[in-house]
């Protein structure tokens, strides 16, 4: 499984360098550059194996190839991911984090190209929770749960002392079945793919700062938190084996995504800035609150990079979609700039996208 | 998979007396009879679904059938299961948060006869928190791994701010494949069957609980936390189709473990005081601090109920096992009493071995 023994990994001194960062920092969750290298110098390291080494949004595990003969000479292949959550404030417009933690797995699952087996619940409660609360997140996990055809087969509950935690953080793992001929994965992509996107970003990571600030619309920012699994289905069907990366932009947003992709791919991406969908609201309160909306958080997007032949009927099944109406293509898979995300701005610059290195949106998932 | 709508859920008041539990208690997470209440009330009415149903260590999901032939008639059955670790000090006499969070998955796992395919560990970290400290916590993880034979194979991180959290806290979902012939289940106790342990009780609670006490002995009282899927590999070997039901008996301890297989299956349990093992020093140190060693967490035991022409069997097996040197037979599921637990002390009465109804215990795993 690796070759580090438990002794020799004892032996090893801590691999973030202390005199740097000698406590966890709150970027160090933030989906950005401290969190990737987290990740990558530490988690990576130690729990090497090859399963682990794809950062994908989950792990794909290969049952033995017993039982696969009517499976296309393929295996039976299981997604499984997890993700906990600790957002805050715990009930926002468009959403809380009982139908968020639904969401967010039952997502990282269909970007794997899986459809949902079950879902598992851990709790993480402080003494003092008003015990109506927890039921309404506890059924807004159901209803979540329900609304995307999967069920919650096992939990757990921890209660921890007041103080010691915040109202409720929540993990949801899952597992899921990925059908013969679906081969998603960040590898996948290519010069020339399309990128596409099934709608307005940033929706999300606006939601809850505009709550947190007090900000106030005409009408209220609603986060976009949706299970995507049936739009994912219908993006499938459509574009079959063209379709070579699925990926939801969530913490660190599309920006982060896209480098995330074009880092393990060794491709570049470029992002057309007028292409992309977003709602004048929240590009306002972007501006008022000093944010790039293409780092902000979206619960219910997902990203495609889909070869060119199949770019249209892709799109066209994301638009038939109610999750999927504005979609649009937003850039392109370069074998330019190998590594690195650029923008076409609206008055026609490049620009570069970088991955985020500080942490802009604390606790937002 | 349900017949509650979400609007129908909604329409439902909170099932826990709000008069009576206003707010989340520490009990409520303290695996006794506060505990069951939440999850019956709550989670099982909310969550509906008959794998849930079970409340088994883990949920079984079995796989769609096409893929079953050589699999002696039966589909491909996964065990899934999911426990947070929030114990307090994060290192311990024994092991540390990272270990325990491994093992009590694998466990889990191993409790519904299965092998495990690979974990998820989802950390949720204080900011704050010494960076060398979660190298260790994340080196432990890996070593407690290694040594069980499992893969972490996805990951999520997590950070909240400065006293909002507790240094770290680790959720650990895991997926095991259960092979042909191996059906345990609470459901299967029945009278006349053997309760089995693989050695002392009450290590790993009163290992946390002197540390934090501050109680010193001639010798540390170490947590007996270790993984069992190698042990209980030996005990399927030796005892077949014979053994009835695995179960770990973690937080509520040994009485709390029988007593919910005891309700379950609708039997009683008639435990033998004399023969429960258990070392003179935690014994001693539970006089002092005032816990039955019944409801005292375990984190490297397994109860197994076996039918008595097997019971020799798996009690050598589990004795050949280094996990399981001081293994006995405790007890026996009889008719009478049904869905209650009862032990013959040293002096010979009969009493009854309750469900453990407060919180004996906080944040022992």
């Amino acid at each position: 499984m690796t070759t580090n023994t438990p002794d020799l990994l004892t032996a090893l001194s801590c691999p973030i360098p202390i005199s740097d960062y000698p406590t966890v920092l709150m970027a160090h969750g933030g989906g950005g550059s401290l969190s990737q290298m987290l990740i990558e110098r530490m988690f990576l390291q130690a729990f090497d194996n090859p399963t682990l080494e794809l950062m994908h949004d989950g792990a794909v595990i290969n049952l033995p190839p017993a039982m696969s003969e009517e499976n296309q000479g393929e295996g039976t292949r299981l997604a499984f991911s997890t993700d906990s959550f600790v957002v805050n404030p715990l009930f926002f417009p468009g959403g809380d984090i009982g139908s968020l933690a639904v969401h967010g797995t039952v997502n990282d699952l269909a970007m794997c190209g899986a459809r949902p087996l079950g879902l598992s619940a851990g709790l993480i409660l402080e003494e003092g929770l008003p015990m109506d609360d927890l039921w309404r997140v506890v059924q807004s996990m159901q209803g979540a749960a329900q609304k995307a055809g999967v069920s919650i087969v096992t939990g757990d509950t921890k209660v921890v002392d007041r103080g010691k935690g915040d109202g409720v953080f929540i993990n949801t793992t899952g597992i899921g079945l990925i059908p013969a001929g679906v081969h998603v994965s960040p590898l996948r992509a290519q010069p020339g793919d399309l990128v596409l996107i099934n709608g307005d970003i940033a929706d999300h990571g606006i939601a809850i700062m505009s709550m947190r600030e007090g900000l106030e619309f005409e009408t209220a920012i609603e986060s976009d938190s949706a299970s995507l699994n049936d739009l994912v289905e219908g993006v499938l069907a459509a574009g079959g084996e063209h379709v070579h990366v699925l990926r939801d932009p969530t913490r660190g947003g599309v920006a982060s995504a896209l480098n995330e992709i074009a880092q393990k791919a060794g491709v570049g991406v470029q992002l057309v800035e007028k292409q992309i969908p977003i709602q004048e609201q929240v590009r306002g309160a972007c501006e008022i609150l000093g944010f790039d909306p293409l780092y902000v958080a979206n619960e219910g997007k997902c990203i495609a990079i889909v070869a060119p032949e199949a770019a249209d009927e892709v799109l066209a099944a994301m638009r038939a979609h109610p999750l999927g109406e504005n979609a649009a293509i937003i850039g392109e898979v370069v074998a330019e700039h190998p590594r690195r995300v650029f923008m076409r701005s609206r008055i026609g610059g490049l620009r570069v996208v970088d991955m985020l290195s500080g942490e802009q949106l604390p606790r937002i998932c």
